[in-house]
């Protein structure tokens, strides 16, 4: 028969079936469907597999990945918070650690230990692995918004001066890819893809 | 301004956004939708960092988890080819081959290379690496059919013989894992969720 172990691993897996219907507020590019997080996570690792090399700092590249296909767990029974909404982001964290709880204590300790560590590191954003996974994480919805006519930033009349706020962290982790980000804001700004200052 | 290799670099990173709307045979676990090919590479990828310890061999899980990432690009341009259509399985895999040199022709070369290596030995399936990464491939939608009644076996009265022959890989690089596989089809058929031998 299946071992208890085993068998707690592979129900832990069948729920994580649900990240693909947590929605997220950004479009997916052309289309008038919202990405969910199993899209998103899966996006941002490929981003970190192409986009290593921009790390100003050496990074374990391995962990990054590891970070990035995890971070939005928590959301499996938090919900996806949109970066934008001051009110909801206010509790955002007190409710992501209840998720993790819940959520690590769903598999063997040592496991869940390990998947938790990452995500705590993930959040502190510290560690040059911390901080290139959230510069991946920040960087992609700007190219989706980008090449959605401003996405959410238009939808929400989002200042520029709040999309800096957000990405500021891609600077702490890549002078390069830094400078890429802030283009393209300046051209979605120029363009009228972002509609106030 | 930007440079040349970066924005190729975020132009195939774009590109990679379709991903989300490549449509898999496979259903949501309890949903009317079906799985596409972002959500699908996140999942499996996520399962590699959660079963590794059932490998029977040593793996390398970092490039398990990047192969899993990439296994599906080519579907970008060659479409899903459900594994049960004889008929268009027929092409599959010259369609794949012109879709790899399109898709990994639009990176850097070194790059583009990198991946290409990594599917190509995905596809071989003899590495170690390889056959955990198909392990995993082939036991998420076992899962997925399991607790969608029958899902995709019952939609097409696949029989109980093709499924074994398409899960069979498993055994190469797990035991543990084959004898869960084989539980799981065994007590589907048992309850009707597989309807022919």
């Amino acid at each position: 028969m299946i071992d208890k172990r085993l068998k707690q691993d592979m129900d832990f897996i069948t729920e994580l079936d649900k990240m693909k219907s947590v929605i997220r507020a950004t479009n997916l590019i052309g289309k008038d469907e919202r990405e969910d997080d199993a899209q998103h996570s899966w996006h941002i690792s490929v981003m970190a597999m192409i986009l290593s090399e921009y790390a100003d700092e050496d990074i374990d590249n391995y962990k990054v990945i590891k970070m990035l296909l995890i971070h939005d767990l928590v959301e499996l029974f938090a919900g996806d918070t949109f970066c934008y909404d001051a009110e909801a982001n206010k509790d955002k964290l007190e409710r992501e650690i209840a998720a993790a709880e819940k959520l690590y204590g769903m598999i063997d300790e040592e496991k869940g230990q390990e998947l938790r560590a990452l995500w705590d590191e993930f959040e502190e954003m510290e560690t040059p692995e911390a901080l290139f996974a959230t510069a991946m994480d920040r960087l992609q919805p700007i190219l989706n918004n980008y090449y959605n006519n401003g996405g959410t930033w238009k939808r929400f009349e989002v200042p520029k001066s709040k999309i800096y706020e957000r990405v500021a962290p891609i600077r702490k982790s890549s002078e390069k890819l830094w400078r890429f980000a802030e283009y393209m804001i300046e051209d979605a700004y120029d363009k009228g893809k972002i509609v106030a200052e």
